[in-house]
């Protein structure tokens, strides 16, 4: 990994801001579905982050996959649900996954580093 | 759809059939993990059966999509759970997977029908 | 191709209808930003129905780049115009494209086919 | 499959003449290279043919799948060979590619028996 | 981003020589082929390079998106016109394509800074 | 490239024992298969590499390609045999794969390189 969780939230706000800050109304809409399509509904939160952590890592998005093992840790996903998770996207998309099963168990540590330092902030 | 849902079944089975006939031991091994990632663990089979399906429609696959929709009304997902995790495959991997998106309702309809005609024999 | 264009237009508009009628409203809104997409801005129609014909055979989606044909049509795509657009996705996206290709070009057929018998229905 | 061997091969030539006749210089000078890719060279192209299809199986790309075997075939690839091709390709490319994996078999077969039943013809 | 610009066109030239002087002569036809694409013909070449740049979005490859960013730059294309084209890639490619669009949006911006800087050079 | 060879390796290793401790059996099966696939068997390893080479180039996983091109190099993948099956990558896949085509060509001489230096090492 070449840039810490830290600036990877922080490019990600950044560049969304300049993004959303443009005038096409349209990619501003996209952001808005993007957003609500992981918000509770018939589907608890939980299941709609393991499917767009699997759908992220099926299609192959570090970024992607990194957003949704933060928004997993939220929302409780234990260690053996998401091991599971990643062995169904292994399954479906083959080997060619491995290289982002390494940076999303990466990625998971360094969740589990930041709550163990300071778990208050990280919800504040 | 050019194929009834027993149709695709039977050509599924048959053609499976052949390739674990082969002798080619790895090609068993792999089918033996597939079928085996969606029993139920840490998580339960109705959640892993709709990341298998959302896996699917972004990744664009009828035959796939076809399989899980099936074992998705057999795990009682409902009506508005099947269009929300639809939803985030739409998000995710977008305009592009609408085309499998009709075909994916269109097997759902077939599922539902069967199970009206027949509501025992399809657990049978 | 197992389907001509009337077929593959009803088929699309009866499955469009029933996942429209489906109560998912952040699915409707994303149809909706669908077809926003290609109203002309900056950009006119012609492009960008040029621009949704590359990414969809370089998607390599024969429904899409079929929708697409038939937009890039009614937009007055020359024969020239359509060759050129297609021989940029073929070089981005590779021999792989090619099936697509073919049918691409079947379908603009048609079009043109079609076009001759009722020129004036068409725009009906 | 919806076609036979023949059907398969008469539309793909059907097709490929309409768009070399179009005009296009650059894409005849494509369809050229694509040609070329697999003539013998430092590898032989058995060895070429077995990693177009290896390629075809993990794009996903039926008709491009139905070449390569129709190739492998004629350049002799054994039955153990073609099986332990289409592992490497199951394991790079996962489950999703199975759907595949079932109609390149299909294709297999139905090469075998036309050789079978007109073992000269074929190479003619 | 981790390179400049400048680094990433110098490693670009420096890795495409080594390229084409291996000898390898489909590759470097192919090359040339690559280049003709984007000139201008029956369609101008600004619409090209928007093509380019639309199918790189949608199959995700970041330096290619950086390549026709910076020949879109050259070929006039404004502001609106390249949000536009990004809005069509994010819906027919979805949200997985967003992290390409943040570094899409990045490169404009590099882009623009040196044209203020230096006006003239870019073109000498 | 961001990392060496050698740090390539290492992160892999590391990373690799994290997933294989991780306690998910069936993780650890995919990995068996994947290492297996590559065996020397009715097909020698080298054409094997070079099946993986080529899968990894069209699928664009630069992870996927060093490993590849680390593992044709122990098979004595020659110079000219190298780039022809990156032609046919090149080919299958289109101008999106030459990005990776760039840095397999730079993986190659690092691996040289290594060779020149310490040639018995690298096989200790």
């Amino acid at each position: 990994m070449n840039d810490t969780l830290d600036e990877f939230k922080e490019y990600r706000e950044k560049m969304n801001k300049k993004i959303l800050a443009s005038g096409n109304q349209q990619i501003q809409r996209f952001f808005n579905l993007d957003t609500r399509a992981y918000e509770p509904g018939a589907l608890p939160s939980k299941t709609k982050e393991l499917l767009g952590l699997v759908a992220s890592v099926v299609l192959r998005c570090d970024d992607c996959v990194t957003y949704h093992v933060i928004r997993c840790e939220e929302e409780g996903v234990t260690f053996a649900e998401f091991y599971e998770a990643l062995n169904v996207a292994l399954v479906v998309g083959g080997s060619i996954t491995i290289p982002h099963l390494r940076r999303a168990v990466e990625r998971l540590e360094e969740c589990k580093q930041l709550e163990k330092s300071s778990p208050k902030s990280r919800r504040a």
